[in-house]
């Protein structure tokens, strides 16, 4: 007996439920959860299955696609970590967060490695056993910065890339490699303070509540499927620092939920959103 | 064309989502939104599927009783507001939070009357044209109480009794009535703080926290299962009372949004549960 | 014996607070609550004390120009009830929570009349017995309509002017005559989404999170200073409309908790920002 | 020039704050930042003044201890990181999320050891470079393992003990040794869900959120001084174990929140509550 998830992406017609679950029933398959979505306005529909049973992968989706209309997409996934190459630039409470969450238990990542563009998080990754590449950009284009950034990460073949407040913004190039599979944390509740400084940016208009959101990396800058966002209320009392530091909770627990997300195979993207089931 | 929404609930067994789509699908029904919930400790099967189509009921239900399995319940409901009866003694936050979102159209709900055990809330049931009964408990025992307050609501036959700060405990003979059709707003967060004066229990105990619990009422005074929940942070510097009005905004909206719960016909009672789909 | 708030503004210096406390003191007056802010980029100093006792108010606000520098302002203020004006459009939500926490006691406010540029909340305003102006847009140059709008505003002499969900754009000639006094009910979490139909943006970019700002108007749209703001979870299932309908609690309690402040006399204005003790 | 924090309690009467702020205006003391709070019920004045300047402790506190009434204690705290010694059990989460908050600065504490009654969280104080003492209870009679464990912390004279999860129950004659000085975070929204295993009586009752309270520890099992609490929402689908997982976050939450205020010299105890300014 084994545990999979079944994702399944078409366009919306009647039916869809009965003939999916039918072929799970057929195989005998048990449904442990099963999460829907129908996209009212592009007609798009999502579904995420939760099967335990042994499964005949081969028929099962030859059986799907034979049932599907065109145009669909479905994978059936094993539950294992997600391969992750994590990058950083100084700041440490992101990287900690994960490297502690994944150290005790609460999420299920596979590290393959963490890339710095400064050297200051060495001794961090070095505590969890991790190998840490220090590729600075000093002296580099922006385009051999990023090569070497591919050839260090490209032999992990990494499932997704995490920036753990990697201060760099990357060329549409490089984000190519790695399409819906970069995910970013945004220091600012998205729209709001598109660029840098968000935090000074913040404090200048006064705002009352700060926000971080975590969102897949796209060509444009802030502009990729937001995943998940957080905030924390601040007031007159907060310099820009204050905001800063208060930001780092909420940093953390936007980017680690989304993360938990993509562990749980939640996340669909469609065009600039997430559907998460 | 018509949208109605089935409820089904029964033992588990394997197929049983493909069982009740296929069903539908039979029934050229589309479905909009499906939910479904097994209980891993009871293996109690729970599903709430939005169906829109032409219905022909009969026969729809009687399908369905075939596929389903001994001892199940299932039940196909028109989008129609609930008729209830609100029950009050002084306090008018949460009636008055009721009759303006009946009012502005965010809850959908049709309020036959109002019946108070004080008269100080006849003249905001007026202001919105309701029927107001004033049922004094002065020299009348519970039983004699209650038998009165039956009096007057029965001929309304509600759906659904809500005790908007009714602050009179209510036996199981008169809750036998409306089985799990009685909502009571508890000004705290259960199962902390049972019985009386919860804020004064609150304030003594030094908490940092305040909540409100929706439940439906059952024989044990406090012990019904829990609909919503919700609490606000408070500190040292709120006396009772501060926490008190603090409370009326927790209670509005745990209150209010179990109400939206039931509108939606969202909500099984499963033991002393709830499981919200 | 009377109780009243002492709001102190001026450029900070040594022994400011010690300064004004002693003259409450040598007044007799006890402090019950004191609060006060150094703005430490403009090195502005605000402070809010709550007095009891027996007021000279000549002689105690003449001690206190005699000790506070050059450029202060101070002002001593009665507990009573702010008078305003509630200015709406068509949506019953905020002028609806408005009226019922007057009426129940939680929002001590003196709403002298409602004017609406439509006719529809005339029947809300008078189920609580306020006059309700309709002073329609129509046919009138936007110079004209705030003429009118004007013509029955001000005889009330209203504290305060509540745009409870009034979709107009002001004037900067209009706002000039209520400088920092016009409290508004954006319906985005500012700055994002600033404009037009802030819940569509909110959609269209797939946000998780949606809020609300509560702030005084100035000349410029939405870039007035911020009292509150508040937000709430949304996810991949909320149409625009959806995110409409979620908005409305949080519009109501940003709002809400931004005159709740100013009827404590706790809000400074202080170029752009609010300072709120 | 140096920064101090001054901390006041003694009984409340007319003038105080002018009393003290005077004083440290003599002493040409700038006060940074000052909070009171005067218990209505007891009577009892607190402050906490952020001082900057320089500065002559003895005369100070003399002149200080001249002016206050009789019953009063006064301190002038230095800014320094308090010293701590960690007592853990099995689960690393919370005392993960403390040590990354210390090694990203977010969090000042020094933390001089970490004492566990098991083996496992050795590895973790050790990646951190910590000492880390295993005093198993294992054939030790209560007052023994006490004793062991004094025998251990008392050398390393910690300011705080904080119980990171460490599920033993400490006696009053330990307790006595660090009165208000142990921090323990108990995994339930106290006071619902006193005593063992929280999670499972939370999912038992069907709540629909979850808490975490941090407070002292005193003679009577978790009814000492709520220190923070913080909350996160469930749903039917949750098992206990998952509310356990999920209450993981609020767990940290609540202890490092209630760590932050005390680094900051925030919390007076008052009885069994806390007054934090």
């Amino acid at each position: 007996m084994e545990q999979r998830i079944l994702l399944t992406e078409c366009p919306d017609s009647k039916g869809l439920i009965a003939q999916i679950t039918n072929i799970c029933y057929k195989h005998q398959l048990n449904i442990i959860r099963n999460t829907e979505f129908v996209d009212p306005v592009t007609g798009q529909f999502f579904m995420r299955t939760e099967l335990d049973g042994i499964f005949n992968e081969h028929t099962l989706l030859q059986d799907l696609d034979r049932a599907l209309p065109l145009g669909s997409s479905r994978s059936l996934l094993c539950r294992q970590a997600k391969k992750v190459v994590v990058l950083v630039t100084k700041e440490a409470h992101c990287l900690g967060d994960i490297l502690m969450k994944v150290y005790d238990g609460s999420l299920s990542l596979n590290i393959a490695a963490v890339v710095g563009n400064h050297p200051e998080l060495a001794a961090l990754a070095q505590r969890f056993d991790l190998p840490y590449h220090f590729i600075s950009h000093q002296g580099l284009s922006r385009a051999e910065h990023e090569a070497a950034l591919l050839q260090v990460i490209t032999p992990y073949q990494p499932d997704y890339l995490i920036l753990a407040k990697f201060m760099r913004i990357l060329t549409p190039r490089f984000v190519a490699h790695y399409p819906n599979r970069i995910v970013n944390i945004h220091h600012s509740f998205l729209p709001a303070f598109i660029g840098a400084k968000p935090y000074q940016q913040a404090f200048e208009r006064g705002v009352k509540i700060i926000g971080a959101t975590a969102h897949f990396v796209n060509e444009q800058l802030d502009e990729g499927p937001i995943i998940q966002q957080k905030v924390a209320a601040v007031d007159h009392s907060y310099s820009a620092l204050d905001m800063e530091k208060a930001g780092r909770d909420v940093e953390k627990a936007a980017l680690s939920e989304a993360l938990q997300f993509i562990t749980e195979d939640r996340v669909f993207v469609h065009g600039n959103k997430t559907v998460i089931l």
